[in-house]
This record gives structure tokens, sequence and C-alpha cells, in this order.
């Protein structure tokens, strides 16, 4: 896939990597596979390396970098550790990629508010690493073990969005370097607020776009006392989207439920040796004291046995939750192990509830019809899932015909009053969807974007 | 409380009030009386009416007003019920009130994904009516019977705000008529989502200065199986406020955490009838399974007892419950009637949970210095709080005092981390505050203001 690319200010560039070079020395890199790597994302869109990258160690190291880019109007891109899937973090225009991974301490811990304070490069394991101990954890947990920043700036959710929210629900407050260089601070350590213009919220999911995410300020929970796992095979997809209707309308405070339909239960049986039935199938984990695990464990059972589950199974051991788990983070390797040689192209549409099921059998008809192998795993109690064309990169033909099940998928989400992304972002990918999902309000954005961007220096040919 | 006065554009507001009179007849009103009841709000500042109140009907008719409003760059001003309290109705130039409250229908409810879509006029109340023969409610309850447009426009939240999160976390998608008269949808049906710039959260809390919200799409709950309450006696406010920071720390998943201090509850007793220990008070309220409400009853009974609560007490009957639930929510006429004559200034900060003692302790000392009378009350699962000044308006020592109070107390929070306002919004009466919370945040959010609604029609005078 190719995108636009946008005029290069040459002179601009060169200027700003010889100041550059100056002051950060071997920090600023501009060897062609390291400028690949920053442009690389994990997509099939084509590669568009920025022109060099620093190695930022501070807030005002950031500013800094900033300041001198927008002097000469030259763009600036955040890196994190590159897991971003539509194009983010291409360079259209060329400029400066600004690479925040050695910005990677955890900065405060307040054990009795639940909060803690990270640089931008702190990624969602290390944290967790770091929190176990205090019998603390943070439950944004998108699959790849992305930074925080990079979660932020894309609004990552993922398997516990559904009793945990989203980026948006557990970041507190920013600490942003702005594109004028000036350095601001959106919020506070208060669980609440209505002091102005959410800024944390606009910033977040921003991607790159208004400002470089210098710190987070994160929401964290306690360690539940207890947590079990389950799964269920269903006859049909059907039955299973009802399954996770009646959930969600019980009020089940169920901390994870992902569908896995038979084209992916069948990649992944043999991936992670579980020789479940090959038809669709629910994961679930709940999260609680001893008794209410056990309490939301029998419910969802009796919930999933009345829409024809069967096979039901509790995992008795944290090992053998440790390996459902485990097989489900690794879906997309089981995935391309299933068809080798072939790209995966994971889509993220997000639709209500009502119209999961539909939209999920929709998506199986349509990835038929084309001759496409498209596994299916999903986030279903938000709605949200992604169907994953295995694409031979080699042929034309199926190239066009994945490309085409993509735009189809996105704009049946939309007509479902669905979203084209439920936690991936726009980025390069999505453009020509946003506009199509939410009409004149992407004008309003466009305003934003040039009142606090003016020189358009930001992550440009992203969102818009 | 005297507030700016801003410039009259005279000739502009003539010249609107005649077209809009020519359009609308009868739905405008002129009337003195009329239009300082729209000016009004229930704050001790002073009131500054609009020049004229129009009744809309519909979206486009709003769109309609601000269109014409936006021609002769007249104010306009969102209208629901008046129960802001921050002077966020005031007309500081003048202007035009835009009442919404008879755009009052429940528009949707899709019961399969627990969302409804209603216009700004519905108040809480009247769609908790409407959705209980559904078993569904909506959770956000700031106490007085609000408008769904104005609990929106100020980010409102409360009680349930502990368990349901505030506004922001409960509209999926607004409808609303920007500065320029063009009307966008900011969202879909989806539960969330990446696409963009997030301008449903931008437009939530931001207080009429942006735009007019005119459709709300929300997401509501499923009633709960079962539902107890509960009340305990503290010898002190930090043993209340330890309990409840192990009951956050614990994860107990508890709907509602109200703290009354020994003055509130003083108030209350008399006028509830309730006879409870003078001395500071949790209120509890417990959503769940009914295998889980007594579960998370004895929990919290256990760790209040380890804080020094005692008179622990699960309310047995509905109307048991009903009752004290009532004496909490008529908190603030118990007050006036504890001093009679009296006026309560409510204010609204929200510290982190690890500063909340303090912060209470603080206020009642201060209170005692100053010598004014101050109960308070919290939503402390938030470390949100309400210490209100009862002020004889007719001392102005007592005022100055008074003012001096709240002055002091909103400088002690944001020191704290925390934010001058947790859920009442800036309006007029807390912009000092915010750049001292927010510092050059502010200027961004200036840009946002200026960039979407270049005219400044949009609520003029407030948060800015």
């Amino acid at each position: 896939m190719q995108h636009v690319k946008l005029p290069r200010n040459e002179q601009g560039i060169q200027t700003v990597l010889a100041v550059l070079k100056q002051k950060f020395g071997e920090r600023v890199q501009t060897g062609t596979s390291i400028c690949e790597q920053h442009g690389h994302t994990t997509t099939w869109i084509e590669n568009q390396p920025p022109d060099g990258v620093v190695f930022a160690h501070s807030t005002a190291e950031v500013a800094d970098i900033v300041t001198i880019c927008s002097a000469h109007e030259v763009p600036v891109i955040a890196y994190g550790t590159g897991t971003s899937l539509e194009g983010h973090l291409n360079a259209p225009a060329g400029g400066i990629s600004i690479d925040v991974s050695q910005m990677d301490k955890v900065l405060a811990v307040n054990a009795g508010d639940l909060d803690c304070r990270v640089q931008p490069g702190v990624t969602r394991e290390d944290l967790n690493t770091y929190l176990r101990d205090r019998g603390l954890f943070f439950p944004i947990d998108p699959g790849a073990n992305a930074s925080l920043g990079g979660m932020a700036a894309t609004n990552a959710s993922g398997t516990n969005a559904v009793r945990y929210g989203t980026m948006k629900d557990n970041v507190l407050s920013l600490e942003a370097v702005m594109a004028d260089g000036r350095i601001i601070r959106t919020g506070t350590r208060a669980r609440k607020s209505s002091a102005g213009y959410d800024l944390t919220r606009l910033l977040v999911g921003s991607e790159g776009t208004l400002c470089i995410i210098t710190e987070i300020t994160l929401q964290l929970q306690g360690i539940p006392e207890a947590i079990s796992s389950a799964y269920c095979s269903f006859p049909s997809v059907d039955a299973a989207c009802q399954t996770v209707m009646a959930v969600i309308q019980y009020g089940l405070p169920v901390a994870r439920i992902e569908l896995l339909d038979e084209v992916m239960v069948k990649a992944i049986n043999p991936y992670a040796q579980l020789g479940l039935p090959e038809t669709p199938l629910l994961l679930l984990e709940f999260h609680g004291t001893e008794a209410s695990v056990v309490e939301q464990s029998e419910i969802f059972a009796a919930l999933s046995e009345e829409h024809g589950g069967n096979g039901y199974k509790a995992t008795e051991t944290t090992e053998e939750r440790n390996r459902l788990w485990k097989a489900r983070h690794e879906a997309y390797w089981a995935m391309l192990q299933y068809r080798p040689g072939t790209h995966g192209v994971a889509t993220d549409v997000c639709v209500p509830i009502s119209k999961l099921a539909e939209c999920v059998r929709a998506s199986q008809t349509r990835a038929s019809e084309l001759g496409l192998i498209v596994p299916i795993v999903g986030h279903v109690g938000d709605g949200n899932f992604h169907a994953t064309p295995l694409v031979d990169m080699s042929d034309p033909d199926e190239v066009d015909r994945a490309a085409s099940f993509v735009s189809w998928l996105n704009e049946l989400a939309i007509s479902m009053d669905g979203t084209c992304t439920g936690e991936h972002g726009i980025g390069q990918g999505k453009m020509p969807y946003l506009v199509k999902e939410l009409g004149e309000a992407t004008d309003f954005m466009s305003d934003i974007k040039r009142a606090l961007d003016p020189k358009g220096i930001m992550n440009p040919g992203k969102i818009f």
C-alpha cells in the first residue's frame, strides 16, 4: 500500500540535522537502516523513513528538539517501540524521529492513590514488572509490549478494556511538548476534574499530531484477590455473540471476554497445542474476591449454556490460565504460521454489540467470497474485533482483494453506527474512513490541528 | 460577588431580537423576570440576565438561532434547568439565552447495547423514570434534577462516580451546533474509538463555550440484581478517610461512598430525623448480585472496624435505604435549615485520596479560625468534597471571610496536586484558579476556543 508523499523542506531538514548533531552528537543517527526501522511499522503500508533519529533523554531535550524543528519548519515524529499499525511513524515529508525509548523511568508510584507517573518510553510489561511487588497493576493490554507514550498517543486498549476501559479512561494527566516547544501539564492527580477543556483526552489519541508526550500519570488497579479464566465453545458466531450481549446486559463484570472464530481456533490449535473444538470460542477472565470469581464463572456458565455454549471449562491452575492467555496473545504469530509466508493485515472495527454477530458473520462471508483467509479475534465485550486477512504480498490480485476487504469492512462498521478504529488509530491507513465516519466534525478537528500546530510540523500526513 | 461585565453589542442584540421575534413569535421572551430567571443560578454570583430567551424545539431551530446570532456577533447561552453553580448562565455581555428545556424527548433506547439518545432538556430523573421498566438506569447523579445537556456541558458527576465515572465516561457521542451554526455529530454508538481527536470529551465540560449540545448518546447500566446501603460512624475525619483509602485500595466496587462531617451530621439529624451520632459518617451503597452485595458489605464492615469505625449498620429495607439517600440528597436544604436565612456557597475541590483527610481537616480548622459554619459532604471515593460556608449575605464582613475561605481552599487543593473543581466546572466563579491549576496549558485551551469560536459568541466570559 502506497501513501501520499508530502513536499519536503530539504534545506530546513539539512540545517536541523546539522544543529542537532552539534547538540546531541552520537545520539543523532542518520543511517539508512535505523531510519527505515523508525519508519517501519507492523503494517503493509510503504515505509517512509525520517531523515534522522534523535534519542532523547529528557523532557527538556524533547522541547529543545521541537523548538529547533519548529524554527526551521521541519516535521517531528515521536517513536516509542514501533508497534503501531496504521503507518503512524512514517515520514511522508521527511523530518526528525524523536526516539523516546530511552526515557524509560518510572518516576513515582503513589500506592495510596493508585496512580503513578512514568516517562513515555516505559513499556506496559516493564511497568507491570515494576508494580508487581506493590500489589498493583496497570490493566491496559493491547497485546504488543508497547510503550506507554505510544499507547497514550493512539488511545490503545485491548483485552481488559471491557472492565478497565481504554487509555482515555486511565490517563489522569500528561506532560507534553507542544508544537512551539512549550511544555505543558494537562491535569492533576485528582481522579476527576471539570477544570476547563479536557486537554488530557484531546492529546490522548492525537497520534503525535498535536504534541509529543513526555510524561504520563496513570491510574492503577490493585491486583485482584482472585483471578480465574474459562473458555467455552459455541456452535456459531451468533451463539457466541448472543452470549456476550447477555453477559454485558447482566452487568457481569468480566475482566476479559475474547472471541476467536473457527479459522482463528484452527490456527491457534496447532500453534499452542490446545486441541480445542474448531468452532467459535469465547475466552474469559474474571477478577474479584475468591467468592465473586466463582460466582461470576457460574453465572457465565449458565448464560453461555442458555445460548448453546458447550464444553465450558474453568481453568484450575495459574499455569493453565497463563497458557490460555499466552495463546491468545500469540494469535498473530499463530495466524502467520497457519499460512506461512503471508502478511497479516489487522483491521480494527468496533460496532454496537447488538450488531456484532451480523458484522462478524458478514466478514466471514465476504472473506470467503473474495477467496481470502481471514482469522477473526475480538475484544467482543466492547464490540471491537480484528479480522486479519493473511495476504501473500507477492500476489497483486490477492493484495487488491485484501484491500477491497479492508475497505468494505470499514464501511460496513460505519454503516452500523460503529467506528473504523476501536483502538489502532487513524494514522495513514484509515484517513479515508474518518470523514465517512464523522463528516463535518472532522473540519473542527482540522481547526484544532491548525490552532495548536500552525506550521504543521507535528507528525504531518496523519489523521487528516 | 460581582463579576466582570463585558462590552455589549447593543445594535446587534436589538437586530437579533427583532429577527428572532419574527421567526419564533411568542417563543421569544424579553420580560425582566424571565430574563433574570435565565441568568440566575444557585450561586452568590451577581445575576447578569440575557436580553432575551428563545425556547427552542429542535436542533434545526438551535442552529438557526446560532446562525442569526453569529451573523450579528451576539452572544448565545444555552439553558437547561438552571442548576449550575458557578455563574455559567450569566450574560456578562448580554445576548440570547437558548432555552432547550422543551427539547425533552428520549429519542431512542437500545436495550441490547445499553445506550440511549436523548434531547438536551431531558432531566436525569425523567430519563430514569423512562428507563425503569426496561431494567436500565443512567447512573450519573449530581443531586439536582439537572438536564442531561447541562450535565454534559459541565461534566457533572456526583455520588455514583466512584463506580460509574463522570459524564465524560458515559457520553458516547454528542450532536452539537457549533459557533457558525453548523451541526456536527462527534462519535458513533461504538463503545470505544480511536478515530481522530476526541471531540466528544472536548465538548463535554466545555460549558457552552464551544457549542450548544442538541443530542446526547449515553451509555446505560442494567439495574443491579441487588442494591444495599450502609452507614458507619467514625471518631474522626482521619479515620473515615483512612477507611475510604482502604476501600479503594482493596478494589471494593462500592457504588457510592459519601462522607458527612460532624457539622453536616448535626445539620441533617434534625432535618431527616436520623438520630445519628454527631461524628463523621460514611454512607455507602453496594450494587451487584445478592451474594456480592452481602460480601461487599461484610468486607466494608471489616475495613471500617480496622480503622475505628463504629455503629456499622446495613439498611434492611428499600424504604430505609431510600430514607438514607433522600437525607443525603437533601443535605443542602438541611444545611440552610441548620442556619436559617443564610446562603450556602458550595465549593468543589477534588484531591488525591491520600490528601483527603488532610484537606478536610484543614478546611474545618480554617472555617473555625474564620468564624464560619461550614458543613462538609463529599464523594470521597474520588477525593471530591464540598465544603459549604453558610453565609449571612447581609453581613459584608462574613461575606469577605467566606470569599477568603473559598479562595484559600481552592489554592490548598491545587497545592495538593488536586483540582479547584471536581464536577461543578469553572464558569465565572473559578476563572482565577484555572490558570493557577494548569498554567500555560490554559493558553492552548484559549487557542482552541479562538479556533472553534472566532467571534467569541459562545457563552462569553466563562472559563477564560
